[in-house]
């Protein structure tokens, strides 16, 4: 599974996108976001902390988890200012994770920039990752919602118990759908749903309201990797800035793969082993990849559950009152699967 | 500065010693928080969560941040289990920032056993301490105090800013007093006075009482840090299971080389640079450095300080009201530097 990232740089390029509409119209508030992380990555004693932190906040993230705050706080008649801490906070959330996946990943490149870790170090990225994360804790105590607390820490605790799943799991042929759901719900959908939740419960919305803008965040984050997933073999490399079969070549097990594995014969299993588990790949490995998951309806599949989980996010969200706002979040579920189809 | 742990482990090795009095003290309540400590690190989904956990907290911390925040308690008429809740939470920001550490300075060994980033590796080591700091986050919630809240996200904002700062100051010879000390509240002193304060604060104590416990946990932790800044020049081997002047070979600049670089003439700064910044060491060089701290008082002046620490630490208790266990907590202060007089 690629970066959520690299998906939210291409979301952004066209002014008549829901995302671009979305951060239009809560331009007042995203500035405030904006200066809010930057007053709180400040280190009196550690200038190497916004140093990193500016390299990439500055890098060119769309903040769309923090539009999902501002947007559901909306909705539901939210006219204070704690959803922008609450903003900043899923971003600081974010970027530290960033940091630490790049540490783990090995990456050097992220949103078409050198990683902190490439240029800083390892250490660097992790302590700072680390500071972020405590920054994220204070704002949302700053909040004084319990309810609020409880949420994140409840994402932050799925979000590192997929991590590491992930890092069991990543390339182990055994991997079923349900983990990869796992993975996926704590490499993206936890924060996207975390971030939609308490925007509506510091409105002090209604339970069904809150529930509705957390399964629609958490419907919408799934939609999003599993198509990032299939752009990675399908996708138009001028358009998404990757090159075809990455995901592929660095031996991850995405959607696509786990439902043409499970329905691999012992020849087909054979070929998985060993370009997957082993690493083992020659030419021609990534179109016989292909092959196969065109041959299994693999590809069609996932586009199937992609457009599934969009359909889920839309549908959650038809509990909420009539709001132009809600129509954009609606049509952002609609966006991200037109993407694959 | 060398881990505290390893103090940690030589204070409890006899029964007279105020820590195994706190620990006999506080038996049932600990084998308490053991028991949360186990359960709450648990993972359905990734087993290697509680391996890498298990292999931490299994190889006998002295959970001596645990201790302090069930004797405030105490000490403050609490009768409630949430000190169970906290203790856990301290020793889960403890062991995260363990493994954090051992990533960062690329240990091979804690607690006399392999580090769990050489066991399994640096990725682990990163993604496991993410999620015990999240469960600790998620623990500190279920007390529902924003106060303990508050205090424990400051003091996580401190631990993460002093370790960055420790990765930029480590070995540069303009260190001062003044960001030594910054680092060591980072490293040792906000831990433990988090520990102290939110022990006071589940009890319900007056405002005065809890500052005592923040300001005798802050003066602990600066005295323990100093203590073992010492011994690394002038303890006993056999007792303090360190070789002499470990902290010179790694070029750390602990407190009574940065008084003695305050008082270098030029050819002594020299000699520093060579040592510490450029990390050119040859045979002779520990004892040279050695004269030179003993010349110009650096090891008197830094075992004085320790002793202004632990003092201020037994000072801040007398605002308490008369108990046995902050008799406990007088006495471990005094312990503190009693090693190194």
């Amino acid at each position: 599974m690629s970066s959520t990232s690299e998906s939210e740089r291409r979301l952004t390029t066209d002014p008549s996108k829901p995302h671009d509409r979305l951060a239009a119209r809560f331009e007042t508030k995203l500035d405030a976001v904006g200066t809010l992380i930057r007053t709180r990555m400040e280190s009196r004693h550690a200038p190497r902390i916004p140093e990193v932190t500016a390299h990439l906040v500055g890098a060119g993230g769309k903040r769309l988890r923090p539009m999902l705050t501002l947007a559901a706080a909306d909705i539901c008649g939210y006219r204070g200012v704690d959803d922008e801490k609450l903003a900043a906070t899923v971003e600081f959330i974010h970027t530290a994770t960033l940091l630490h996946d790049d540490v783990v990943d090995e990456s050097s490149q992220r949103r078409g920039r050198a990683t902190a870790n490439l240029l800083w170090d390892n250490k660097s990225s992790i302590l700072v990752g680390d500071y972020l994360f405590s920054r994220s804790f204070q704002l949302m105590v700053e909040t004084g919602s319990l309810r609020v607390l409880d949420i994140l820490a409840n994402a932050s605790a799925t979000i590192a118990e997929g991590e590491v799943l992930q890092l069991t799991a990543a390339r182990d042929l055994a991997t079923t759908e349900e983990i990869y759901l796992q993975v996926v719900r704590g490499k993206t959908a936890a924060l996207f749903s975390a971030a939609t939740e308490v925007g509506g419960v510091i409105a002090g919305a209604p339970e069904d309201h809150t529930r509705a803008l957390f399964d629609y965040g958490d419907a919408l984050g799934i939609a999003f990797q599993i198509a990032d997933d299939l752009l990675d073999f399908q996708g138009d490399a001028a358009a998404t800035g990757k090159n075809i079969g990455d995901d592929f070549r660095e031996r991850k097990l995405t959607l696509p793969i786990i439902k043409a594995v499970a329905k691999a014969d012992e020849e087909e299993r054979a070929f998985w082993r060993r370009t997957i588990e082993k690493g083992d790949q020659q030419d021609g490995d990534l179109d016989h990849a292909m092959t196969l998951m065109t041959q299994h309806g693999a590809l069609d599949a996932a586009r199937d559950d992609a457009v599934a989980w969009a359909t889920r996010a839309t549908d959650a969200l038809k509990v909420l009152p009539a709001h132009d706002v809600r129509d954009m979040l609606s049509d952002l579920a609609d966006y991200v699967v037109a993407r694959i189809n």
